[in-house]
């Protein structure tokens, strides 16, 4: 408990800067993507809606966050598979409906997967499906809800750009870094590097056309952080979903204008292409 | 007459050190492809097996390449749709075929496509088919021609890396360089944008997991090139096939260890990831 209450306090302070009335989170339901979810429940002043995006709303992986919407009524769970154009569409007209007049500030695409391939034993197949789900998931998501980021941002005072006002924030990796080609001893995962590298072009490309909107777009490394992908190769991650999702939120408080179209990770440093 | 006499001259110097025994480039029938072709023809000791990869070889568009086949033995067409692993399966094995006990020196990934949306008009089906053919596509084919590199590494003299031994040239674009977001306002092609950025990240890994082979890798834009693809969205490139090739034969000719892993232009520039 000691614990935890220090980190509110310190989420607190370090987030001075995010008022964010609206927001949605892909991949929701555990992981990074929960996390983000309890920590903007936590805020001084916590958002009016927080749509959760998860695949799969009655399944065993969704309980916690059940358990979490069933108290908080802001939290609002909506079907959603960002590999799905129908489902993409569906779940914007029902945010669309909640939020009655009002747009939405901020699009975290948060969902990805990864497998353990080596070079060798890449296929079509895992190329394409990781690529649908981190790069082209992402590219949809942005189309699909670009009309409730122009209201938020239309309907939010001055010039510049930030994440209280209208954002999407794209949960990149710096395994996506062809600069740094950071781990590649211990992961290979040439599908998932090459799904992320598109996805840092694609958040540039978003950041490029939509600035004139009033929409601020960043690339965002989380860490490598304690959740099942973070795991996944065997290894246990230097850093808890807690804290990455402390400083992500941190990062997010800061950017303006300035930094739309970067790749930043969760302490603010940028990370090379 | 005159201008071409005078270009192979130049050829024939710039590339004093490219000594290629044989090589496949893929969507040779027509661009860069077929510039690519013509060139190592006219070398001062061309190539015993020019490999020239072609989806349709009974098709109009692959005319010209017939014409040239039918004039020079050492050219041969192999039907190969490099967005079809079974067909990339196929190529290899008539490859090896042709070459009897002889490796590949130089695998050029060559074909690619465009196609002229905003961001606002992509599709989950366009980033599909253009990931699979610009970036999916040169992923297998350096698998299926793994060990026919391999064979050329081992039989060539020496320790370092050469395109004279053994190389995978993936033919990239500024497009795909997220610093640099080059030409964003004539065309925002997106897709291809993604696709090229991720082939750059899977140059890398190619020159990660292959360099122990004895395979340099490196990724490679032509220029902006009096092409179908380089017209196509109605302006007229500065570059000629002739003088894009002619550029990129002088680069490959001089790379090195050094290099392996890089993103270079026609003229032997560095570009930014
Ligand atoms: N953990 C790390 O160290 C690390 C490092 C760098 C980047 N990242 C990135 O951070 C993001 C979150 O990662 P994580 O560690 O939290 O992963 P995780 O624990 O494996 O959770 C992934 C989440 O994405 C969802 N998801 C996957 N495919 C989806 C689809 N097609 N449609 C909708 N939802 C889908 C999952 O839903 P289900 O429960 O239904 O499967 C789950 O909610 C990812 O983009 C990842 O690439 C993570
Ligand atoms: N031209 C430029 O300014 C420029 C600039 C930067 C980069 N590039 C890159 O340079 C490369 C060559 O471009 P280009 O200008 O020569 O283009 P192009 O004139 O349009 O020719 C493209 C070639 O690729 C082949 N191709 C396309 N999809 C294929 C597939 N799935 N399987 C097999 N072959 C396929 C085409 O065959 P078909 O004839 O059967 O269609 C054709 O031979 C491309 O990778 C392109 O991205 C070009």
């Amino acid at each position: 408990m000691e614990s935890r209450r220090e980190q509110c306090s310190h989420s607190q302070s370090s987030m001075a800067g995010l008022h964010v009335r609206s927001l949605l989170v892909t991949g929701a339901n555990r992981g990074i993507g929960l996390g983000l979810v309890q920590h903007f429940l936590r805020m001084p002043k916590p958002p009016q809606w927080i749509f959760a995006g998860c695949r799969d709303p009655k399944g065993q992986r969704a309980q916690e966050l059940q358990n979490l919407a069933s108290k908080h009524p802001n939290i609002i769970i909506i079907p959603l598979e960002v590999a799905n154009p129908s489902s993409i569409k569906a779940a914007a007209a029902k945010v669309v409906e909640h939020l009655g007049g009002s747009g939405l500030n901020l699009l975290i695409n948060n969902a990805g997967i990864v497998k353990l391939n080596t070079i060798d034993t890449e296929t079509l197949e895992d190329m394409s499906e990781i690529y649908t789900t981190n790069t082209i998931g992402p590219l949809l998501m942005g189309q699909a809800f670009l009309p409730l980021l122009k209201k938020a941002a239309q309907g939010s005072p001055g010039s510049g750009l930030s994440c209280s006002k209208a954002a999407i924030i794209n949960m990149s990796s710096i395994g996506g870094s062809i600069a740094s080609s950071f781990g590649w001893d211990i992961m290979q995962v040439t599908s998932y590097r090459c799904s992320k590298a598109a996805l840092n072009m694609l958040s540039k490309c978003q950041s490029l056309a939509y600035k004139e909107h009033g929409i601020l777009c960043v690339a965002l490394h989380p860490g490598w952080v304690q959740t099942d992908m973070g795991s996944s190769a065997g290894h246990t991650p230097p850093v808890t979903v807690d804290d990455s999702v402390q400083g992500m939120l941190k990062v997010l408080s800061s950017l303006s204008e300035k930094e739309t179209g970067a790749f930043l990770d969760w302490e603010g440093q940028v990370i090379p292409w």
